[in-house]
């Protein structure tokens, strides 16, 4: 059967469009007695209201979108989870876009949100974001926005935030504790928020213990995975090479485990490995892996809730609803000493 | 800035709405002077499309939806990378809706979709859906479809699988011929072709090698991580205790080495493991995992391009293109005598 239009029902019932159209909407204007007949056909004839045309009068679309750059990690998938969980309570649809870490697909989805599609998006930003005219842009189109982990301090709205300095700290200081002086740091841009924090917490703690930072011990790693490893790989075959480093994102931990093997390094004996990762699998990894496990579930669980407040109230201030949610260090083999 | 309407546009330029309206539609009703007078205010005022509006008269929302049932997997994110390859080429946005494994919210996703909200649609089934009302349903309205990986036989549309018969017999056959003569099988559903599939190939390859079927060899999983550690333990627990293990999904392998840890069985030297997963830890786990690799990425980019040709050319009839594109089993330390 084709696409039952409102055009055939207002024929099969000898009534004009507008008629149908207004007791679909159940309208004081139509008796009780031809809302009855319209509905009874609407339902024999399976008519789904186009909900673009519906969008126009309601100017609801009853979805949000979630932006992030992948779904390849724990991180986000658990955050998706949270999001989902408030989402369905309030019978909304989730939409996920990727930007696949590329600011100009970023861009690209964010202008196509200017239009109406959604009524609210959750961003966590790509890691090449330098420019933020796109976001701003959206949210002058009055279209509630909320940050969550990676955010962009100059936009004034809601940010769902880990401790990510504090982490960069402890993540260091549990290295050092551990025996480690000499300690690398990988991260994926040099301009998110989250990887400044981590390595300003990195850079506090060496300082706190009197080891002098070495920028050569600063990986900044990209998209590209055997590039990554070639990278990972000179650092490792450095002459000072590192007796510790930590992979400030999950994917990275799968490229420093080989490379390690690769260079028949023994992790934790000659070097010591701490990840900020969600991943089930860190405990039957070989060694297990020491992890900065992020509160992702309840950081998605929380920026939804913040961003269906600010759909359900009228002149709520998005920017007074900041969150900081901590992480925690869970110790397994990969940085103590066996 | 506010939004800025066809109206507003109208009222500037002292014109009818529908003049706008026909201008920005590079109408022959226009004269080329208007238009660019339109044009030009237009960019101007940064006048953005309702794209609603819009859709009404194109009938195109050039977006597709992917319906899955989760992104926590590594075939699935693959998959995801593959499809968004193609669409981005094609100018189109990628919409990914979650099931969660539950029958009632991908028919709540499927329903969304009959009003015209997406293009086309990929999809990969729950474990739970039996009833394929929803999806029928859906075609009934031409909105093209495309199945990958976890299929329903009965609806007539491309269909892009791997070989899972064939792979359920070679993960079989391999771990018979590393001696194993009791092996476990973990499956997520008893109505899912693809582990219906898998099962057939696991019983054919035992029946050839006169290896009689045990039922208590086999082991429904749920979405319940705790469930599930508990009934794998007790498979392991049992006087006859399986001297291989076989998880047809990526999910079920830290379960199957967390519960192995725990009752202290070494794998590969007391129990054998394979696992269907594209996980990039399956090298650097304790021990490294043998693993049916599926094709995701190719899977996921050959059941685009087969929509979008749908997408592009009048009457292509999609059940006439499925594809199956095989996996491969890749050997590790897991399922090998050291």
């Amino acid at each position: 059967m084709g696409n039952i239009t409102i055009k055939l029902l207002a024929k099969e019932l000898n009534l004009s469009t507008a008629a149908i159209s207004k007791a679909l909407r159940d309208s004081h204007d139509i008796s009780a007695v031809t809302k009855q007949r319209v509905l009874a056909l609407a339902a024999k004839l399976d008519y789904t209201p186009n909900p673009y045309a519906g969008s126009l009068r309601r100017k609801k679309s009853k979805t949000i979108a979630v932006v992030l750059p992948e779904v390849a990690d724990s991180f986000f998938s658990l955050a998706i989870n949270g999001i989902e969980e408030v989402a369905i309570e309030k019978g909304y649809h989730v939409l996920i876009y990727l930007s696949h870490e590329n600011f100009i697909r970023e861009k690209a989805i964010l202008k196509d949100f200017q239009s109406g599609r959604v009524d609210g998006v959750l961003l966590s930003i790509s890691a090449e974001t330098n420019d933020i005219q796109h976001i701003q842009d959206l949210c002058n189109k009055d279209v509630p926005l909320v940050f969550f982990d990676r955010v962009c301090n100059d936009i004034p709205t809601a940010k769902i935030t880990t401790n990510d300095y504090e982490s960069g700290y402890a993540a260091t200081q549990h290295l050092i504790d551990n025996g480690c002086r000499n300690i690398a740091l990988l991260s994926i841009s040099n301009s998110l928020a989250i990887s400044n924090k981590r390595m300003e917490g990195y850079q506090q703690a060496l300082k706190d213990n009197g080891i002098e930072y070495d920028a050569a011990n600063h990986l900044l790693c990209s998209n590209d995975v055997l590039k990554n490893n070639e990278e990972i790989k000179k650092i490792l075959l450095r002459k000072k090479r590192p007796d510790g480093v930590i992979a400030t994102v999950e994917k990275l931990t799968t490229a420093i485990y080989l490379v390690c093997k690769e260079l028949q390094l023994n992790i934790p004996n000659q070097i010591k490995v701490i990840s900020f990762s969600n991943q089930a699998s860190a405990n039957i990894l070989n060694p297990s892996l020491t992890t900065i496990t992020q509160p992702a579930f309840d950081m998605g669980k929380a920026a939804a809730s913040i961003l269906f407040k600010a759909l359900e109230k009228k002149n709520f201030i998005l920017k007074n609803e900041s969150l900081v949610i901590p992480s925690t260090l869970t110790i397994r083999e990969s940085s103590t000493n066996s």
